[in-house]
């Protein structure tokens, strides 16, 4: 398999709090959002932090997807790394969805050896995608 | 806790094979890695793929670590997300030692709530810090 990977870097603000700190619940987003992107779990971790927040990782055939929640601040770090061809922007969009969140945003960043990145070039500053920085009340779009 | 995070994303290239194939020798090698940068490894996660290749990432109170190696190439992924004030780079650092990597390179991200990220300002592209491209037979500094 290339080496090429995709990896977005994502951040959700204003997020439910209740939702945030349930560690059963991340779990299932985040397994659901590696459905949404067509990716084969094969091993996962979560743990539960005192006194509140929750972090989680599955590893997937084609790399990883990762959350770190903080309840207290609405907020969630996310990082969906895919190879073998997925999109992982469908599990951004899945999660802007579910997490309920005010605001959110991500960068694209491509992984991998750079004959087998675009055009065999290595990786630039303009290979990060800023999607937009969060505003309170608004939502970003994805795509 | 702030929810400001550092994120080192970071390329291995030309790298032993045999090590990037060897599941407890990958293991080993993140596990030293957190150590290095003090954090405490809450939980973890590792596959060996078919025919070759190993993904693992650690669950540390301060976020995470993750491993994807590419054996057939001598490429290995890897991630090193802190909050807490942790230092990411000496992470990178061992890591380029013991897998003896011939070039490598790194980009630190900043993760978190805005008002938390220096400044009060949303991240920008002048955030993602390019240490160099990947040149055969040549090793990157990384401080």
């Amino acid at each position: 398999m290339k080496t090429l990977g995709r990896h977005l870097v994502a951040e959700y603000f204003g997020c439910d709090a209740a939702l945030l700190d349930a560690p059963d619940d991340v779990a299932r987003l985040l397994h659901d959002a590696a459905d949404a992107i067509g990716a084969t779990v094969v091993s996962e971790a979560f743990h539960r932090y005192a006194p509140h927040g929750v972090s989680g990782t599955l590893l997937i055939a084609e790399s990883h997807l990762s959350i770190h929640t903080w309840p207290e601040h609405g907020y969630a770090a996310v990082d969906i790394f895919t190879c073998g061809g997925l999109d992982p922007r469908p599990g951004f969009t899945l999660l802007e969805a579910r997490l309920a969140s005010r605001a959110s945003r991500y960068q694209e960043i491509v992984r991998g050896l750079p004959e087998h990145v675009a055009g065999g070039r290595a990786l630039l500053p303009e290979d990060v995608v800023i999607l937009g920085a969060p505003v309170a009340g608004s939502r970003r779009e994805s795509s």
